[in-house]
């Protein structure tokens, strides 16, 4: 126990570390209806759709709420009332599209693989020619209750292929991973402000191909979530329709500053490389064994097998390693005792050494 | 034009200026996991409730997203499918709660007053007497638009008498104007972070009545916007279905303990009423008129007619005053050239002298 009180270092799949720039830029009152404001909104929609090289085909929507808000949006609003849905699913957020999905009332139909193997092309190209009634695919870009990469651009050259519509949920994967519009074809890529561009959490985007989605009016069975009625009011106002988050917006605009200062998505996914082969070669030295394979493993979180320690329980460790300055993240598994470790935010290697060395503390602690 | 560049005042009706404490807490990074976080949760869950003295009888469910989202939440999460929801209506708030009624498909029916005409009991009274099938009355306690304030009690004891289910929305009023739970029945009072509490936006909050929400399972066509499925996880687990706006949830404590120093809703009142009347008599000095009459007008947004000079535009006088230190707000009346103040904010007399003094300068500019 240290009487000096600094905050914890979040290695939490978001909220994560935010920079002391990020944070400071909470410091200003916005009017929602002033053009200062507004310059901030329009800054932030060209500075999102730049990441996916989307200029030229997509917009971004911004959308209040949490991640999964803007996830519902999507679907609610891509999908028509008789559309149907396909989600790939391999963990929580898997589930929980779909799960919204079929709350809407649209019609939904789930693929499901164990949450250590990847959904594969060859199963998507399977399902599309097994059910033409199929409108649109859901995948979860990086599904973060485990950490685990979906091949992304197989798996879009399918759907393509196919001329169905990809919404991709990329909220843990967006600005970190390389998801390029002129290299891959999707309707839609959803994230949130509290993510890999390492904003506070807030609110979410969603990039949408402008031709899909100006063919969106009348979809949405939601006011609030009815993307294509933001989009429409915002090009026609440069306003959000309803009061926006002021202080995470501009937040946002600050963090996206420090992004591209940084040198860009490549830029980011290198820092959290090193974040994660830091953080791996760690748990090697501590003898802790992650759940997933390397190579289907993204470098955003990893999910460890808890120690063979009878002592061990995750609520004493994580508390000791909080002690310590370190805010570990609860495992997500129904099988198995996990623990995950987040390799994002605004933290280098650095931290991540300091963090093996308090978990080694906090393990030898609990013999 | 000034060289310094001090942040302007805003009156607006929220995003509104908050104190530069509630805006520091803002500050720290939290996660969205950890025991410390939650206790903020669940202080502040506890602090709305204690305003409207609903401790015994109500529960606070917090909801991500602007006003509108826990405005359709309540609506989505309280009105079983085959509801009818009477929506009480004199401006844009009360139609946008039909509209988001009718979008989710539930039955709804609408009674309209001029935007400068308050609902009475009495029109209540013969609209739940002629429609047995009503199910739950909408009504907007100070609508915005104008400023205009519904006369609360008397149609809460109408609506309680036919047993029906009132759903408030007290987005603009709740924490200055009384809502007290022991003297007035209701199901659901809705409001949000960013208004007279003087927080940041960024959410919103439903106090429901405990054995209303307890019958809500399975309402909801909306994931994202279920409240039940809100509520009944926060209690299990402490924590938010998905991720929470924690650093605008850590500033509404903030703002919620400055509240509670100040005196709370009575206090809050008396400055907002003070911020009013040094707003009417500087108006009068002025010459401008206000749209409403003032015994139907709350103290916490003012419309007032355009002045009548050849010269006057809006958008002149927004910038001259702003130039000047002071955020306007334009009118929201479809018939009258009107622009509007607001009363409420971090904000108290002098603040509202000196923008009679702007607003005074900048109409001798526009000559
Ligand atoms: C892949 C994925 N999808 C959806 C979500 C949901 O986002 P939120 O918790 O902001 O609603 C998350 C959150 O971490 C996520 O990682
Ligand atoms: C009475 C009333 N209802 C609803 C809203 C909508 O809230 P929001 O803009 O946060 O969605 C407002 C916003 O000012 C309001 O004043």
């Amino acid at each position: 126990m240290s009487l000096v009180s600094r905050d914890p270092v979040l290695l939490t799949p978001g909220p994560l570390t935010t920079s002391l720039q990020t944070k400071s830029a909470m410091l200003r009152d916005w009017g929602s209806w002033d053009a200062a404001f507004n310059a901030v909104t329009a800054k932030v929609r060209q500075q999102l759709l730049k990441i996916i090289h989307g200029e030229e085909t997509h917009v971004c929507v911004p959308m209040q709420g949490s991640g999964t808000f803007s996830v519902e949006a999507a679907i609610n609003t891509l999908v028509p009332r008789d559309g149907h849905v396909l989600v790939l699913i391999n963990g929580a957020y898997g589930k929980r599209m779909a799960r919204l999905t079929e709350m809407m009332g649209r019609r939904v139909s789930v693929f499901e693989t164990p949450e250590d193997v990847p959904t594969t092309a060859e199963d998507v190209e399977r399902l599309l020619a097994a059910d033409s009634s199929i409108t649109h695919v859901g995948l979860i870009h990086c599904e973060t209750s485990t950490g685990i990469l979906n091949p992304l651009e197989e798996i879009a050259d399918v759907v393509a292929r196919h001329g169905k519509g990809l919404i991709l949920d990329a909220m843990s994967s967006f600005g970190a991973l390389e998801i390029d519009a002129k290299k891959i074809q999707f309707d839609a890529v959803i994230a949130a402000s509290g993510k890999c561009i390492e904003g506070p959490p807030g609110m979410g985007f969603v990039l949408v191909r402008k031709s899909v989605l100006e063919k969106c009016a009348g979809h949405s069975t939601s006011l609030s979530l009815d993307l294509y009625d933001q989009w429409v009011y915002m090009e026609k106002t440069t306003q959000w329709r309803f009061t926006p988050p002021t202080h995470i917006l501009v937040a946002l605009h600050t963090a996206l500053n420090q992004f591209e200062a940084e040198g860009g998505q490549a830029a980011r996914l290198q820092r959290y490389t090193n974040n994660y082969q830091t953080l791996m070669a760690g748990l090697e030295e501590l003898g802790l064994q992650s759940f997933l394979k390397p190579e289907i493993q993204a470098p955003i979180i990893v999910t460890v097998h808890a120690p063979v320690n009878a002592k061990y329980d995750f609520k004493t460790f994580y508390e000791t390693v909080r002690s310590k300055g370190f805010v570990l993240y609860p495992g997500k598994l129904t099988q198995a005792e996990t623990f995950r470790v987040g390799c994002i935010g605004a933290i280098g290697t650095q931290e991540m050494r300091s963090a093996i060395h308090a978990m080694k503390d906090a393990l030898a602690e609990m013999v």
